[in-house]
């Protein structure tokens, strides 16, 4: 069965009944259909915020394919409510554009799924649409503000970095000249659209802690210099409000449901390189406040996504994971032993233990946190019980409790051994996570720990241009933000070829980018797209939709 | 006070009550919050279509402030549902772009609105996003069609006409160059973005009658010209069905009530020169299929929206109003009798004697289509009873029924005298209106009689450009399409200098466009804007949100 063929075949839950478990009110609910609701944020008390169990899901360094952190998420959480331990799995949203390039949703996988899967992998509640309309109209009150003689702020059209974005994959609107036109059009200049899972906005929803919070924060958006080389920022075009307005019920976590009847939260989904690649610090704690347990996860491997959940997220909203599941797969160890992607599923030990250094490095990066490490090796039915053995009696050798967890097969029931191990490690959790730097660390000195202690790197080196702008940064006071660095996914080194454990490697940081409204500064190692393209034949062209309204070609 | 102090002064219904008293069962119903619902498109009944009583409310041509008559169409709604008629308003969605423009909304006024009026202007149940994420797929998918070797149609870059839109007043994005950045960012060329509501998709939605016949109509969009010089189509992308699944909600109507708590349904919202300018279809036979009397409006003076409103839409769908409701303002007529605009609060009975001749032609031109006509004179405090009396006295002249109307100041009870002649207007309704022009006319009889008949042209020049075009379309096989004329709202003419009644005027078509989905052909008069750009101070720079989430600013 496809996912959306196990998906439709569940009979679906009000979601009334879904709050029901949660004790939420009816009254509180702000539905969207029967499926879908919006949850106020006052339902947030920090006390029980700081009594839950916070898991976070995160994975070894990735094939092309993902390695199922999300579905091992959703299989873990019903596992746990199995287990009558009252849990919430906690998600990012998926970005409507890929749907359309290639096949397949962002929701989970078989029988561990989040429904409506049709909904969310599309408009959903519509917060990436609000997120686009804020960020755009931010765009075009600058350029109204460059156009207008009046309450002009002297901005110097080539400085300005602030882009438009559109959630769609649009290789056509990364490098535009807009403005055209003649005199009516405004002033002709060099720009594009980043999709809106890249945008500020986006990062900034997921790191605000209130709304007035989120206001204050586009208001710090720094869109460009004047032409005397001063830094303008939103608050000076008066944009922050409106931009909130448009936000108002964007910022509010949405409520859906999994396969097997269990509360999901799904909020906000940024970009894991260029942002912090996580759902939003109030979804989170909205789980926290509603559940005793919250499994969460974090894009990409853990180099990128588990660093940024706890040096940027978790150090910004006061929060600390009992435990982390580090998701690993028969499939991607051989991929690192050097076994090439079409050759996967035949059984070969000998490059899954070749492939063994990227898990290990990642527990060793994992371990520099100081919380309870669980491996859950996600099952695919290539994997044969030789492989099984090897990659179990390893993660014993090394220490770390490792279960098989088969979420897609089973769902909850596929996952009740891995969901043991994460209790069992949850409860000897011995306090906070220890950060990588502290924020007072100058930016380079922030660098240089995270590619060490993290991606295992001998030095980082700067591209000069690199340097004018961290100086530049400094200079104006931003040297106390977090990193959120930028690089491939691929490999735990800047160099996408290099798989496995690369050692002796140097990061290259070519440029910067700084994101003052959801407060982080970007360096920038490696290629980013930020606006993807469509494939030859994309899957929107084998979709149809019939008069009854069913789907196909869709997933 | 202002409106939006009126619309929160109101206490609001749960949604499931106004649903209640349409007698619509409460599992039907889509809940957006407690106070917007979206219907299915099963709820209409052809059979109820057929027998209720359409009211068309339309105006003379307009100040730019606009003539009231969305504020009268809810006024007359509610006091229609105090003589115990069953009545639905059914208005258009208004744009949200301008919202951060000009400050004010379009749901009404006064005490005649419909609310939640502040999601009303944003982003309401999202059917404007879906509208322009369906239309940007479409563009993704041509550049990237034109990228690509494989299934390559050969499209002419320089020929495509489909453009990409946003919800967004932003001059900025009305020409640019896209697809720069080398090798990976496409074939560059010229293009640009439209506002959401000047887009091919929202016409379409609009003239849907099925979810079938919208992805058919989604298909037959003409979007550019191989190298070879014949035309592409959506369908030729296969993008017809993607864009049917983005649209399979936004095409359902949205219910929200009055401040009055009658029933509303607003849906939809295409422009009113270079499109139809009115509700959707759907829209419109579900309010006939809920209610005995359905009121709706139709953009701009009747030239504009009345005229295509019956010769697009109503043909389209076989709709035909009992009666046709033409409001007028003393404010707008002496305006017409050359009484400058800061000057409309001076009580002028002469200018206003002037400015009748306006108000006779629109009479006379709705009188072509054989339906009765009763005028509704939107009262201003401004207005003297001298000035009331003349226009009162005129129209009786003139053998039409004529009432005053205070919606905007009495709601419903302002508009009973209204209410009582509409009802008796469309009780002698003869029969179906009669259209200005047969489709099986040439394209140019067609523009011609709608010239002649409805602006009181007395002759139409073609440029040698606008020829060449229409025969093309002819050549296409185009030629029984509706014609949906582009001109200013500021004149009968298509000089918007000219007010009053011109007379002798030439109607000069620039140029042609076709929407071959939407199905009708858009001869051009005059400078279309379809982008419209910020003001020097854009209202967006006053607008606030404070931590319980009340708006300042925004009305």
């Amino acid at each position: 069965m496809t996912d959306i063929q196990i998906a439709q075949s569940v009979r679906e839950k009000h979601i009334r009944e879904i709050a029901a478990i949660l004790e939420i009110p009816e009254e509180e609910l702000e539905y969207y259909g029967s499926n879908k609701a919006k949850l106020p944020l006052h339902l947030i008390r920090e006390d029980d915020v700081e009594n839950g169990h916070l898991i976070l899901v995160t994975a070894i360094t990735p094939t092309p394919a993902g390695e199922g952190k999300t579905t091992t998420s959703i299989g873990l959480g019903d596992a746990l409510n199995l287990s009558k331990k009252k849990t919430v799995v906690v998600l990012r949203e998926p970005s409507l554009g890929p749907v359309f390039g290639i096949k397949g949703g962002a929701a989970g996988g078989g029988w561990s799924q989040v429904i409506p899967m049709v909904d969310i992998n599309l408009h959903f509640t519509g917060d990436f649409h609000a997120i686009e309309k804020a960020n755009n109209l931010l765009a075009a009150l600058i350029d109204n503000n460059i156009q207008n003689k009046t309450r002009n702020l002297g901005i110097d059209p080539r400085t300005v970095i602030w882009k438009r974005c559109m959630d769609m994959n649009d290789r056509g609107l990364r490098n535009i000249v807009a403005a055209l036109g003649g005199k009516a059009g405004g002033i002709p200049r060099e720009t594009g659209f980043n999709i809106t899972a890249a945008s500020e906005i986006m990062a900034i929803l997921c790191l605000s802690k209130s709304l007035e919070d989120l206001q204050e924060k586009c208001g710090n958006i720094y869109i460009g210099d004047t032409w005397d080389g001063k830094p303008v920022y939103a608050r000076d075009l008066n944009a922050q409000g409106a931009m909130a307005v448009l936000l108002k019920d964007a910022i509010k976590p949405n409520l859906v449901q999994t396969l097997e009847g269990n509360p999901a939260i799904i909020h906000g989904g940024p970009f894991a390189n260029i942002a912090q690649g996580t759902n939003s610090i109030l979804a989170t704690k909205m789980g926290l406040s509603l559940g005793d347990y919250v499994v969460t996860e974090a894009g990409f491997g853990a180099d990128l996504g588990a660093e940024k959940f706890l040096n940027i997220k978790c150090r910004e909203a006061g929060l600390s994971p009992k435990a982390v599941v580090l998701v690993a797969t028969i499939r991607a160890l051989k991929y690192h032993g050097g076994k090439a992607l079409n050759e996967l599923t035949q059984e070969d030990v000998e490059a899954l233990k070749k492939g063994m250094p990227n898990l290990e490095r990642h527990i060793k990066s994992l371990q520099s946190f100081g919380i309870p490490i669980v491996v859950s090796v996600n099952a695919f039915s290539s994997d044969t019980e030789a492989e099984k053995k090897t990659l179990l009696e390893h993660c014993k050798k090394l220490g770390v409790p490792a279960a098989l967890s088969y979420g897609w097969a089973d769902g909850g029931n596929g996952c009740v051994d891995l969901a043991d191990l994460v209790v069992e490690a949850a409860a000897g959790c011995k306090g906070k996570y220890t950060p990588t730097y502290e924020l007072r660390d100058s930016i380079r000195t922030k660098i240089e720990k995270v590619c060490s202690t993290i991606y295992g790197a001998k030095n980082v080196i700067l591209t000069n241009k690199a340097r004018a702008q961290m100086n530049r940064f400094e200079r104006m006071g931003y040297g106390q933000l977090p990193v959120c660095i930028a690089k491939t996914q691929k490999s735990l080194s800047d160099d996408e070829k290099l798989l496995g454990r690369p050692e002796n490697f140097e990061i290259n940081i070519r440029e910067f980018e700084i994101a003052t409204g959801a407060g982080f500064i970007i360096p920038i190692a490696g290629n980013i797209l930020r606006m993807p393209g469509l494939p030859a034949t994309p899957s929107a062209e084998h979709i149809t939709i019939d008069a009854d309204g069913t789907i196909s070609g869709l997933f």
